[in-house]
């Protein structure tokens, strides 16, 4: 693991790091910011899974969330959003699958099988390097994300509960298998066959994960001037399978918020605060 | 006008614009974040003036400025760091003259003189640009800057006393004659006769405005790991001519801290507090 760059933030640090990942078979980057309460010992995380067409830099730089993260003591993870290189495969006429676009799930389609294995690098590999080379409290760990990340976040966290205690999201893609961002991925990464879709729908997720769960509130915060409100996230569908799994969730809606970082770095506070209190 | 976007943040909004400038003779683009407060009336506001390299961008995306600019109804301006286009003469080899290198002077050497006007475009023309298009109040108006925009925001203040009424810098360029940044800037923009450049030199300008400023305490921070501390900012030379002249500063040193964004962000809020105490 090499650091690429590192800066004193808020008494804490955030760096970049880049290793060879053996479960993508590439060289992947990360950043981390630690506050400066690791100094007195192993802190709770955060992993901040970002959007289509994002690198770990667009949270690291616009999210202006390490004043809180300082203030209440948590560090916080932004990976890379699916394998990188030239060797690498990518369809490049689309911002929305391949590379920038890993869906945060396991492909299992000939051409993208090999290098697309974004669950098990966020889940396994990844953890397992940050958890070994930073002060961080393994039990102590939640998820948050915005759209693609937000899918990311939300199934991450009902596969794997006894990993993940917290979770929340910005304009998440709840209802991949209903909507034509899902469907294209799902399509092309796990192929034609939809009852296997729904693995990686957190709206069908939450129906079937309800007994397994910390029965932590979620918190989900969407703006209601998004561009992609209702053609592909439909927050709706995920509060009535909520609603019917008894899954405790705070959805809020927000008058003139667009996509943007602009509308996370708005809220991004009360993000940090509910996974500070879910971690306790 | 035209708005290139915008986005609500943090109950105001941010947006981006570009018009064409009679006194760069090309297309600028500047970002201005509104404050909440607007809805009641004009506010108050900052230019932001950026370093070497730098566009209206990197402020406005990466400084986290707009949490305490909102609570505090306070609105900031960021401008571009020198004029663009194809058409304006740059010298490509170096990221420190030419484009995204303006500093904020009026250049009078031949090739240089038709558009970088920075000075000028800064003082008046943008400034009334956006005093006449937006809900702001022009005479409570201050500087803030980042190492070569820090060297703008105290050689504006101290030049335009009647306009800005509060300053404030990361990193500055104090001492422009006296470093390497500001030797080639100087003698390419003004040429060899090196009286002028005392003109465009906050440590020298300092000794002679004495009489004419309006007694606020001048803030700067600078981070003790900075790379360009030894060679290029000198601070001590600034607070000896600051104490020389009577002029109040408040320098902060700070230990680990380097040159970038990430060192902004950590201490921006005291920059906006300082201002929005010395405009009241």
């Amino acid at each position: 693991m090499r650091q690429i760059e590192t800066h004193k933030c808020f008494g804490g640090s955030v760096s970049v790091w880049e290793h060879e990942s053996d479960v993508l078979l590439c060289t992947m980057r990360f950043s981390i910011f630690l506050p400066p309460q690791t100094n007195q010992g192993a802190v709770p995380f955060i992993t901040f899974l970002s959007g289509l067409t994002c690198t770990h830099d667009n949270f690291t730089t616009k999210a202006g969330a390490y004043s809180e993260a300082a203030k209440l003591g948590i560090a916080i993870i932004a990976p890379d959003t699916s394998p990188r290189g030239d060797h690498v495969p990518d369809d490049e006429d689309s911002y929305d699958f391949g590379k920038g676009a890993g869906f945060y799930l396991n492909a299992s389609q000939e051409l993208w099988a090999r290098h697309y294995q974004m669950e098990d690098y966020i889940v396994k590999e990844l953890n397992d390097i940050v958890c070994r080379n930073f002060s961080l409290l393994p039990d102590k760990q939640g998820l948050c994300g915005h759209s693609m990340g937000g899918h990311g976040a939300l199934t991450l966290y009902f596969k794997y509960p006894n990993q993940y205690k917290s979770v929340s999201a910005f304009s998440p893609i709840v209802a991949p298998s209903q909507v034509p961002w899902g469907h294209k991925a799902f399509k092309g990464y796990l192929g034609d066959d939809e009852t296997l879709w729904v693995n990686h729908d957190a709206a069908a997720l939450v129906l079937k994960a309800k007994n397994a769960q910390n029965n932590n509130e979620i918190l989900i915060d969407q703006g209601l001037a998004d561009p992609f409100l209702q053609e592909q996230l439909k927050p709706e569908i995920f509060e009535q399978a909520c609603q019917s799994a008894n899954q405790k969730l705070r959805l809020r809606l927000h008058e003139g918020y667009d996509h943007s970082y602009y509308f996370i770095q708005s809220f991004i506070n009360d993000h940090i605060a509910h996974h500070v209190m879910c971690l306790k």
